[in-house]
């Protein structure tokens, strides 16, 4: 089987039946000062693409660049369209839906990259995977391999919290903490890949990653009666779920499934904007300290940030920010008023497109179509809320304490 | 609309319009010496349920009493049907499939009567609901009440763990820690409704809590290609679950859509095996002490445990008895060696299939097709693995010592 790739930096096409990485003249050019560059694009065969328009029906499996194996013995995708009608009218957004992956096997939006991945190794005959990640990723890779019988190797900063990396050894992965921060974790993953072999799953280097990601796009398709959103929001970090999802809809349109990429809508954190601040000022300048409490997408240096601002771009979207404060707010607003847990990260996605509703509602009148991608579940991290959320006090054990506490 | 009620202990048959409970003649003969009495059981409408048989396809909501509104504001069911291959080699049991309702909104199987109980008080135009619970009964309704804007009363015992107590505030719940027992909270709840009017959710009290768990059995049928499995593992505490995915596969057969009830096992832990106990000597003797580590699961009085062993004999199923050790292993098992993380309560069902599995492949031969129902996530519980899972030391951050850990 041949692959196409792309670099979304110089453009240059490579073709290959090996696994494939990056654009190795861009990538040298890497030297730490801004945005890294020669992360690739797979291209489908547009014939085989174009043959997808007359199926009643398309899944994500349509779309892979890899077949997968035993998709049941990890179930990804078929997660919930929530309609949830009390934010919906709240913000005067009638046509409000949020996409749940925080339902997904791991909990998190990352399984879609971990199923790709898992396949990508499985055709190639590896039985080793590594990767860097201080969360999601990781959870997500070694649950991938707890289903396939495939061995994980997960290089973490040994700072990062104890709690996101159990769910890792839960899942039987190897996890080798690393005296250093995640960029660091990175680069001895790639190390370790060069010297012992397996597959590297590293986002903003593996390109399949993004092809995994992408099925969240096909798959909202299909649940919302073959149609798309106007608008959708995501929360970035590092820039690769937002290429996934315009990728997923750029392969929809390749086919002529759709007549155009919905907007989409790069939502970050203030402290945590350096793809927003790429966007609006046109250069790809690194950012000093990235703060956000919303830390599966707190990021300096974006890995995915040159591809996130094309894809800005091309899809007729914009960036918009939100502060810490706003996105704890979000958090508990959809507990509160929707009945969806979600982490920070996924929260950040609705502070903004609430933070929109207005200007939505303007621009596109009250009908508009608007998805909220929500990314994360809110269980691996219930630290959050220390402090801000308090049980009441015990009553008696009488029905006078009872009556006495209600009347 | 009128509902008809019949006592699962004295056959009695209640016909009425109003919300309704329990039997008043058998409910009143409870001293607190054995498993309680006056169940009802909700007897549909067999024309109605009959006209079921012509349709290409059936949902949970063609057997529901109640219409349930907006159904995508809190999007129950759909949970995946995980086919765990690794385990289904080491077990020998190649027709294994798990159901993991551990992906439902609020963790757990509980929001498969939360929907229903919501549908319930929306349909008698009631805005508040009353229950106790210590833990996933409690955040499933508050989960409920959060998306369909209900008040949520939740009397917990007062030394529930606040972990699990942390979900219902966050959704917004009336958290109302009792000094006293998960008994004295249930007394509570009830003395509340009475007098403060508002819909009772209590299982093993408002019947409709089973007619909602009962979902499950539905979507199952459908999901297999209109089969049923021939043998079911449902976790075990007070018998509600195992009443209500027995109540599904009840009311297919009176459908015609199925022929027979498959085989259910009732899975309990030696620590907490009240129902097993009376299954296996035909009395109905409360426990002194349920200890299992797996709280979900832990029951001394089983308030549903007069219809459990009822439904275990009408499938000709069985009991079988597993000790937290073995829980405990099922879990880790469970997430390293299928990728899937569930609370212990839902590992019991998992431990009891598995040492049963040489017992199922000879009485019903290798192509058995079981079924594991896992009802709740693992997240919600971390501390379970403390002292029994670490994360390895740091490395240093070089290529050396990458070397020097892998070599």
């Amino acid at each position: 089987m041949r692959f196409t790739y792309e670099c979304c930096d110089c453009g240059t096409v490579y073709e290959t039946d090996e696994v494939f990485y990056q654009c190795p003249s861009c990538a040298k050019e890497n030297d730490g000062t801004s945005f890294p560059k020669g992360n690739v694009i797979v291209k489908l065969n547009k014939e085989d693409v174009e043959k997808l328009a007359k199926q009643d029906h398309v899944t994500m499996y349509d779309f892979f660049p890899y077949p997968v194996p035993d998709k049941d013995a990890y179930p990804v995708g078929g997660t919930p369209v929530a309609k949830p009608k009390r934010l919906a009218s709240k913000y005067g957004l009638k046509n409000l839906v949020c996409k749940l992956d925080s339902a997904l096997p791991s909990g998190s939006f990352k399984d879609r990259a971990s199923q790709l991945i898992a396949a990508q190794a499985l055709y190639h005959n590896q039985h080793k995977i590594a990767l860097a990640s201080t969360g999601n990723a990781g959870a997500a890779m070694s649950c991938a391999g707890a289903a396939y019988g495939l061995e994980i190797v997960l290089f973490v900063p040994a700072t990062a919290p104890v709690n996101k990396l159990m769910q890792s050894v839960l899942y039987g992965a190897t996890v080798v903490p690393v005296k250093g921060s995640y960029d660091d974790a990175f680069a001895l993953s790639i190390a370790y890949t060069d010297e012992f072999g397996g597959i590297n799953r590293n986002t903003a280097y593996n390109p399949m990653t993004i092809e995994g990601k992408k099925s969240v796009s096909i798959e909202l398709f299909e649940q919302l009666g073959r149609k798309i959103p106007d608008v959708v929001y995501v929360p970035v970090g590092d820039g690769c779920i937002f290429a996934g999802v315009y990728k997923g809809f750029y392969d929809l349109k390749e086919a002529g499934l759709i007549e155009k990429v919905p907007k989409l809508v790069c939502a970050q954190s203030k402290q945590s904007n350096a793809i927003s601040n790429a966007w609006k000022s046109g250069g790809f300048t690194n950012l000093p300290k990235a703060t956000t409490r919303a830390d599966s997408i707190s990021v300096e240096s974006p890995a995915n940030g040159r591809m996130a601002v094309r894809y800005i771009k091309e899809s007729n979207g914009w960036a918009t920010e939100v502060d810490d404060g706003e996105i704890l707010d979000a958090q508990f607003e959809l507990a509160k008023e929707a009945g969806i847990f979600v982490e920070p990260a996924a929260a950040c996605a609705w502070a903004a497109l609430r933070s929109d509703s207005e200007m939505l509602r303007e621009k596109f009148g009250e009908e508009v179509e608007v998805c909220c991608l929500l990314t994360g579940t809110g269980f691996k991290d219930m630290a959050v809320f220390e402090g801000k959320v308090s049980i009441p006090e015990a009553i008696d054990n009488s029905k006078e304490a009872v009556r006495k506490r209600f009347s």
